[in-house]
């Protein structure tokens, strides 16, 4: 069976079993005195993951990005981030150069640095990030955790990545800000039950920590944080709202749990550092996804963004 | 000006200039309390650096080792390993159980264990592995820190990857045995003034120390270890044996210079766990890298395996 067929979570259920890795979560979390350690790696290429005619200085900034954003759902602080660098020999030195400043200024905003790398030739522009942070092991977010009666919460605006892509605007899939300082905000609130980012779409994540909780979502849509310029998309381009919001990857938020009794105190925090964190729905007991819309209850479909499957 | 005129080295400078990071060791070093924290990533891909008819059990352990031997050149134990696999999707389910067996078999002889991965659809296989560490702040191995007088040595020998690769016999080439538990002895010891691995080669290895510590080698030609398989293959296919010994990539020792009163008590050091580790010039003054054969000095030319660079 050739991995079309299965598909990237079977493959990653494939290897894992093999390793004997625990992939509960997109970042290693490595115990280490009274601290863990989060390890993180993410590998894009030109093929599958990078609009064409990016600029070089947006590509370099989203391998950051995306590396910090697995550390920021974990409520850690980086430490630093590399960046392996597969290449066509007849790129030149300014997309080289341009690409290290996006690099550059991607860490340097989220008060981290690039602490080394590796350049290789490849016939594919392919680079793969990785992460290093850490956090006190009281602090932690994991995937695993939610309760029933929890309340479901997302930080920032759904969408717009997906109606970037859709206006042509690759700005907007490759320039995402990874929730650093709201990761560590939510951590220490010490109310979070479970947390992860939605970089594979909205929809995929509920089933990602249902599956895992064994609990259920029920998703109240109206109550979904929209910004205009994705409703200005939707509108002109008469693509529903849903397929943008819900069941397209590419937003770089934090999908989270929270105790009932902290909701207050939680928004607050988020509030404090200038970021709407939204309640949408809660936690159920029955392993069951449901989406609320007008009132009607339908259940959320299982799709988003998955590597290697064909598409039919 | 493109990447295949500058070449790899140019590239890296290049990079890091505008990322300004610290590009002295192939492991970035993080302060990290009384220890530092050993972070270092390692891409490879079947176009370069895999040969044809490769098995994939064989790949997966050779992603591993390489990035270990960075953490190994340091002194540094191993925390833990990712492997982010970028596949062509037609590659079936045998390929990826294989491979990650190798991955799973290489973490575990080297008392570590795969952490992470991320899993990428890619035309071209490109695995990129990263590796975290740590060691003692005391016990650090770095490139800097050679000086005059201190005794040139090599773990291990020289050129069986080269041997193997021409006598196409790729296992040699990718089942490496990265010197982990040799770094952490050769650290502990205090007597290593620098080290790095010399996977692009013995002499390109000996120009990056020497131009980093602004001192030059005086390496004595006749004291290279050298096993007998390697002397076979020059000999068949009449290969000069400086060839495969001293201008090729592959071989995953350690280079290392180590102060003068403390050689014996060095090379015991390895001697208890069962590695030779063999004395082969001396650090000198002057930045001029000399290789003595039949008593004749001659200079040790700057060249072994760049990326990038067109093969004229």
């Amino acid at each position: 069976m050739r991995l079309e067929h299965f598909g990237e979570r079977k493959a990653i259920k494939m290897i894992s079993k093999i390793t004997k890795t625990d992939v509960s979560d997109d970042c290693a979390v490595l115990p280490f005195g009274k601290k863990y350690f989060l390890f993180t790696t993410d590998m894009i290429n030109e093929e599958i993951h990078i609009p064409k005619n990016s600029k070089p200085y947006c590509i370099g900034w989203h391998v950051v990005a995306v590396n910090l954003s697995d550390i920021a759902a974990k409520g850690g602080r980086p430490l630093g981030v590399s960046v392996a660098l597969g290449m066509p020999k007849t790129y030149d030195a300014k997309f080289l150069k341009e690409l290290s400043k996006g690099m550059y200024d991607c860490a340097k905003k989220y008060k981290t640095k690039i602490v080394g790398g590796d350049t290789k030739e490849n016939s594919i522009l392919t680079l793969c990030g990785s992460a290093v942070g850490v956090v006190n092991k009281k602090n932690i977010m994991l995937r695993k955790g939610a309760k029933p009666g929890d309340v479901v919460c997302v930080t920032g605006t759904l969408g717009a990545s997906s109606a970037g892509l859709h206006s042509s605007n690759p700005k907007n899939v490759l320039m995402i800000n990874p929730r650093v300082k709201e990761g560590i905000a939510l951590g220490e609130t010490n109310a979070v039950t479970s947390c992860m980012d939605i970089s594979d779409g909205f929809a995929c994540s509920v089933y990602q920590l249902s599956s895992l909780n064994k609990i259920g979502f029920e998703i109240d849509y109206e109550l979904l944080p929209v910004d205009r310029s994705t409703k200005n998309v939707s509108r002109k381009l008469r693509i529903p709202l849903e397929e943008l919001c819900v069941y397209s990857g590419g937003d770089y938020e934090l999908l989270l749990t929270v105790k009932k009794s902290k909701l207050k105190t939680t928004i607050n925090a988020l509030k404090r550092i200038g970021t709407k964190l939204t309640p949408i729905g809660v936690v159920t007991k029955n392993q069951e996804n449901i989406l609320v819309k007008e009132n009607k209850k339908t259940v959320l479909e299982n799709r988003g963004w998955e590597h290697f499957r064909m598409r039919v």
